[in-house]
């Protein structure tokens, strides 16, 4: 079965933001085994949302359509649906109680613009909008299925998920589908491939296997397709320790988590603490692993010695250190490392010193080299790498080198 | 002028990868003056790759082409483009000399598959790619002109900066536009577009007014287009000394920089220095400032003193603050902000500290209500910020507030 995104609005086509709505529903549509053959953005303009939507329909049976319902706009979007679909327009008691609801809980009254909101084409199924005021519309036309919605993300998401994913698995009779997702490490995604090749040729017809490749990390998913849950339970199941048989030693878990947030669970599990000392990597560390939920049960905290003297001031490295060895140095990492995690008391704590770039180092270290250590319980390991010559994805890249390490560490 | 872009790759359509180029190539095409009609990514598939090719050629002049062009796939891509506009393929020694410096310059032997990628169509113009496998290739069809670029963003933006855009202006002999961009704060969208509509409406044929609302602030640009470049600067600097007399309070300078890199330059002009405290924001402040190249000259480091214990033993809160005030108080923010500009002797110091959520924190703050406070040479400031209920949302706001806090702290 196959799918359309058309996404309307000026803003996208101008580049004053990037439409990320458009990967989050094709990966949500891939998930129930519906697959999206395009995905077009037009402008706030009749001509081409109509062409749009007719070109779209020839092509699939599910159109999901995401903004060009903002205040200043929707008369627009909403005016060109009721030439599409036939019929005019009706105020929607419903939506509007809820927008309502939502602006009493801003202690805001209910502004003219905001109540014309809440008129909808009278030939959709009203879609409630719980967290905005532009509401959502479901239409129908030559079975051809279309489902409007707002364009911000965790509007149309929270929609989606709660009330648009279950309309559709009910309206299509989506097959059952299950998923299953291995972690691979310490292997490239090309020679994974040649290793399981004659195991992935010879996959049953209703099984498929995706690569996942995500920054440090490339994940593979076998997905089952079919009616009877257990028997997909159990062909995956034997698919899976044919799997193990062949790459077990580079499996590293099961999940779809990112890499932070399997370092935090395994922290959690076992109760132990993490602090951070990172220099070329700015707070970057801290920032992924503090955007989760929960991260204060694990993490105690940071230090972002940027200077050479804090390095030293702070953390306790030995002047002595970074004079003969360097700042970015094995000695200098391993002394950061075990300095962070004996001033903020953890169990582990992890070090990155190196050059992000643009240019050389004092000492004349190249750009994208870079010395990060985990100190643990027991022992402090160091490791160098060298990166890029680009400052962002140095930063990045050794951002998730440090989880990765501390992650193995943790498991060891 | 009208362009088109198209993406090719099955890795957008199944939500792998957000394709973040085609608001780069559009932000980049607005400024010469073309104006995006559509967006559409289409699938490896050469059907479907053919018809969105002959759909945009009807609707636009200049089609920009990214993606399909991998050493696994671009054999779909390059046969498909040679169908569309004839002819075969041909093997460019100019492109494949490029490849083989490439890898010389990596330490590697070139791969059959890589020689192949030197093939091109033979009605296309090459366009060498200095930075990746992948060749450019430009054409021109019925008074259409395509161009096909690798979709691996660096490479395609260096080939858009360098050799395209160029070739677009020479091709198409677009105007000169000239740009000039104010930036203003303390002051929403609507309210400043209410303060300047008449100015606005006012305005000659060849000068536009655009709003860019990025996160923090709110830019105004004004675009001249015409023949004279002389009279185009006079033009908008007539219309920039209305705009400041109607709105130069508001009006905070000029340039399309980020809030962190404003701070940065104004830091960087005055040879001073900053320090952090962040606790709810978790290192993002120092992550979003360590971004960007030269950040050291400026920034001497930080701490996220994530835990009470650490606020008061790394930063020196007063224990009794802790105590009464509570870890979430302006009393608390002003320590820490003035403590982390002590302990690391810095001129400005700003500190972060609230409730991120996902639940209140243990003293019944609510979810959003974050403090904020920046410490200088002569006096220390707080404020209090109530942001929202999402978490990920409260990081960027908290953040983006504080830059701004000491952006204006450093101005006065």
């Amino acid at each position: 079965m196959l799918a359309e995104l058309i996404t309307i609005g000026d803003e996208i086509l101008i580049g004053q933001i990037v439409d990320t709505n458009s990967a989050w529903m094709a990966q949500e549509l891939n998930l129930i085994g519906i697959k999206v053959k395009q995905i077009t953005s037009v402008s706030d303009d009749r001509e081409h949302i109509l062409s749009a939507l007719k070109e779209a329909s020839q092509r699939a049976t599910l159109v999901l359509i995401t903004g060009g319902l903002g205040p200043t706009k929707d008369d627009i979007t909403k005016a060109t649906l009721c030439d599409y679909f036939g019929g005019g327009m009706v105020f929607s008691e419903e939506q509007y109680e809820q927008v309502e609801r939502l602006f009493r809980s801003f202690g805001r009254e209910v502004s003219p613009i905001n109540r014309k909101q809440a008129e909808i084409p009278e030939r959709c199924e009203l879609v409630v909008n719980y967290n905005g005021t532009a509401p959502g519309m479901w239409f129908e036309k030559e079975g051809v299925y279309y489902m409007s919605m707002p364009g911000v993300p965790y509007e149309m998401k929270s929609m989606m998920s709660q009330q648009v994913l279950p309309k559709i698995r009910a309206t299509f009779q989506t097959p059952v589908i299950l998923h299953r997702t291995f972690l691979t490490q310490g292997i490239g995604e090309s020679v994974l491939s040649e290793l399981i090749s004659d195991w992935e040729d010879a996959l049953p017809e209703h099984l498929k296997l995706a690569y996942l490749p995500s920054p440090g990390l490339v994940r593979l998913r076998i997905s089952a397709s079919g009616k009877e849950e257990q028997q997909l339970n159990a062909d995956i199941e034997t698919q899976a320790e044919s799997l193990y048989a062949l790459i077990g030693h580079y499996i590293d878990g099961e999940g779809d988590e990112t890499l932070e947030s399997l370092v935090l669970q395994k922290l959690l599990q076992k109760d132990q603490t993490l602090a951070l000392a990172e220099s070329c990597t700015g707070g970057n560390i801290a920032h992924l692993i503090t955007s989760i939920p929960g991260a204060s049960a694990v993490f105690a905290g940071g230090v972002i010695p940027y200077s050479s003297e804090l390095k030293a001031r702070v953390l306790g490295v030995n002047p002595e250190t970074l004079k003969n060895e360097g700042e970015v140095s094995e000695a200098t990492a391993r002394e950061m490392a075990e300095g962070v995690r004996n001033r903020l008391k953890t169990d582990y704590a992890v070090s990155v010193t190196g050059v992000a770039g643009p240019g050389p180092d004092k000492d004349g270290n190249p750009v994208g080299m870079v010395w990060i250590a985990v100190a643990g319980p027991d022992s402090t390991s160091a490791k160098m790498f060298q990166f890029s010559s680009d400052r962002g994805r140095n930063i990045t890249m050794a951002s998730l080198a440090a989880l990765n390490f501390l992650r193995r560490s943790i498991s060891e």
